[in-house]
């Protein structure tokens, strides 16, 4: 059944929420008495629905209903999960919880995306202190997973567990901190390095772009993946944290902050700051900007993703538990009829995938193709673990028709034919849709090889046999159009 | 001709410059009197070796020749960049330059890898103070771009600019910073979120791995991309900057790091962290670490290349210079003999390209492929330039034989010949070899087409002439092996 979210406020972050429970399935009801809020949050989804549908490797569930109430009260009805993005002013916090609570479903989870407020302020006066807690996402909200959980002793830790439970299930890593302080972990971090910067740009030091660059061309990249005590423990080498710590404890007493002053913030100061910022770039909208560093995230978390680690590693997870449960999710038992063709893959293209010509790149086709060969392997058997234990299918030869374009965004289905098999060989033939549109076709011979030897050899008998279900129930069937063609030879 | 680097000091930090600049193309001469200094450089070297060469999509000149030296004096022979490396105490920095300086050539450049003392502290009593100036890089060395430049009014503009250039070229961002300061700026962050991050350890907030979590998961990603103040002037929205520091600013008073105090650095607080990075991240060794560091950056630093952005846009600069001047840089008119197949590749098995069976996955074949497609179209014309006139092609066909295996760090080249073409069409045949082995084959059938209409049309008559010119030259070769065939048919 589908769920129901309600955004109290929107703006940029509430409206990223809307977008990550939209395209996650869910229902929106958004209470903002904005008269923009429908216009500015219609951006944010813009945005979200060009980068986040392909981000994993399988389509996400149907978009959900979007829509605008008057009232808190009527927002809230039916919804589970409440998100509060409403002014850091704590008055205004409380009249919104007030307002939410008069009305709410009472086992629905509150969350308010304050970055500065305690979850102990936030919930004086409640009429239900135990519903409500932090969760304070990071923007842009529909694509980056951080959002930080603080409870306090009045939240039910059954509570706690839905909180992070749902956030999961959209998508997010829930960091659930076990004390409340004030601005959590992360914007302290960003709160110590902006004083620093501002420091860097008043005294002339640096201009924006050279701090900008100070921290893109190095720890940045380093960060988005380990972090910093992991690098800092890798940088430590063999003799350990502990030598690492010794080395770089001393530094705590020297002069490399300026830890005891905060620079005033003067127009002076302001105007400095804004000018070096048009100066680097001004060249670009800021609604280019968001659509640069979107594909930016897009390619880095899917690269994580190649590699199993941090981001990635969260969007493979994802990924897992959509497809469990899903025809992506079947064992060959499960499949009635070995004659029909078989889904193996279903996705949106993502961002990354495309080229200069504004389509889906030649190579993404094989991409597909491969991922759908991979589905394939691993529902007759072919599996990690038979992998592990030394065997697997190399690809001998493809043969690729492009037949129609297929872009960005575009959800793809692609639905795999046994032409034979038995013994060493596999011979498949996928095709890939767009809905009733055929974009290509992919034939490809497949030896099954000793990952010992590197030489072909016969397939397990199970996956033998497992293989010539599909391949005898499909024998008879007329070939598709195309296989067995050459390049150069009539149609 | 081969240009010379010394290393003074090895160490990760040493071995990092030896490795970027050796494989690189330079001859690297060391100097380090530890009895370890050759094991380290090597495992240092090892893992660049690993991982840089398959960073650009064109292979780095040949390797150059490591070799260890007894004195400063013999290391520094014949180098025209020097870099010292040394342990950071002022005193040995000093006497560091003095034996250097004692024997090298005077107009070569002596970087410091100082992270802590200002240029005008190392160049205190120098024999020629304007040769020395602060060369600062990070942790993956030969991976990781920025490398902060610091000098001082004794350096002679000449001479820095030299240090900047040598440094784009063995693929850095030299930082120029224009006013010396403690510890440069990138250090400066790192020490604040540092001193912030023991804290919160040490109050119980967060353990080191939920840090490095919301540091990964969060801002670290869109810090790799646009740093701080690009970050958020977009996130300021249409609005602008000086509405977001508005914002933003007032924060500054608020009570949100622990600006005034410092952590003292007792012997509880080093266990309290060495033991919960162990339980983060001992399940790996540093060496496995390393490697999955290696991993992630050269996956995201790639990603970032497809966009043409950040450290991403570095690596398209690097590569652009290389290509130039190399074969793969000439015009249709170098070409002498349009009858031999034309180089289209020339690279290194980038490591995000291998798959869970250790070698080049299918889909990279077709990318490398496609990359030799748009190397061909570009030397006949079809460049950025005709495609932004509104013309391209587009590929109909492919036909992809697997012959053998390749892994990450091999060196690729592929060759293209012209099986057809004119007007419409275009039929290429490309050959994957490493040294004179045959790795695969790729025969593609392409249209030209209007990227207005997105139909077939006939290429421009300047464009259609420079393909006939290979495709009438080729039309007598015997057909090469394998052209023609389809899955199948019989060898």
């Amino acid at each position: 059944m589908t769920q129901t979210a309600a955004i109290i406020g929107g703006g940029v972050i509430g409206g990223g929420w809307a977008a990550r429970f939209l395209l996650n399935g869910w229902d929106v009801r958004v209470f903002d008495p904005d008269p923009e809020a429908a216009r500015k949050i219609g951006d944010v989804l813009a945005n979200a629905r060009r980068s986040l549908p392909g981000l994993l490797d399988v389509a996400l569930p149907p978009e959900g209903q979007l829509s605008f109430h008057d009232t808190i009260a009527e927002a809230v009805t039916g919804a589970i999960w409440i998100q509060e993005s409403v002014p850091e002013r704590l008055q205004i916090k409380h009249d919104s919880f007030a307002a939410i609570q008069r009305a709410c479903d009472p086992r629905a989870v509150i969350g308010s995306s304050t970055s500065g407020f305690k979850p102990s302020q936030l919930q004086q006066n409640a009429q239900d202190r135990g519903q409500i807690l932090v969760c304070h996402p990071f923007n842009p909200v529909y694509l980056l997973p951080l959002v930080e959980v603080v409870s306090t002793a009045q939240n039910p830790s059954e509570l706690i567990e839905t909180a992070k439970g749902i956030l999961s299930r959209v998508g997010m890593h829930p960091l659930h901190l076990k004390k409340e302080i004030d601005a959590h972990v992360a914007d302290r971090f960003l709160e110590a390095v902006w004083r620093e910067a501002l420091w860097l740009v008043k005294d002339g030091i640096a201009t924006t772009e050279e701090i900008d660059d100070a921290i893109r061309y190095g720890f940045g990249i380093r960060w988005a993946q380990m972090g910093l005590f992991e690098t800092y423990r890798v940088a430590g080498g063999e003799a350990g944290m502990k030598h690492f710590m010794a080395q770089f404890g001393p530094a705590l007493q020297w002069p490399w902050t300026k830890l005891m002053d905060v620079p005033e913030f003067t127009e002076e100061l302001v105007d400095l700051i804004a000018g070096q910022s048009d100066a680097q770039s001004g060249h670009h909208t800021i609604r280019e900007l968001e659509r640069i560093r979107d594909n930016n995230l897009v390619a880095m978390m899917r690269a994580l993703k190649t590699q199993d680690w941090g981001a990635g590693a969260l969007l493979g997870a994802q990924e897992k538990a959509i497809r469990q449960g899903s025809e992506l999710g079947q064992t060959a038992g499960d499949i009635r009829d070995p004659a029909a063709p078989v889904l193996t893959v279903h996705r949106a293209v993502p961002l990354d995938w495309t080229d200069y010509n504004g389509h889906m790149n030649e190579a993404k086709y094989l991409q597909a193709f491969g991922d759908a060969t991979d589905r394939f392997m691993e529902l007759i058997g072919c599996d990690a673990a038979y992998i592990a234990s030394g065997g697997s299918y190399f690809t001998a030869e493809t043969h690729i028709r492009h037949i129609d374009e297929v872009n960005a965004g575009a959800l793809i289905e692609i639905r795999t034919r046994v032409l034979g098999g038995g013994g060493k060989k596999m011979h498949l033939w996928h095709e890939m849709y767009e809905g009733a549109r055929l974009l290509a076709t992919g034939e490809h011979f497949l030896l099954h090889v000793s990952l010992e030897t590197r030489r072909a050899c016969d397939a397990s008998p199970a996956l033998d046999a497992a293989l010539r279900r599909f391949a005898d129930a499909q024998a008879d069937l007329s070939p598709p159009d195309g296989a067995g063609r050459s390049i150069g030879a009539p149609r």
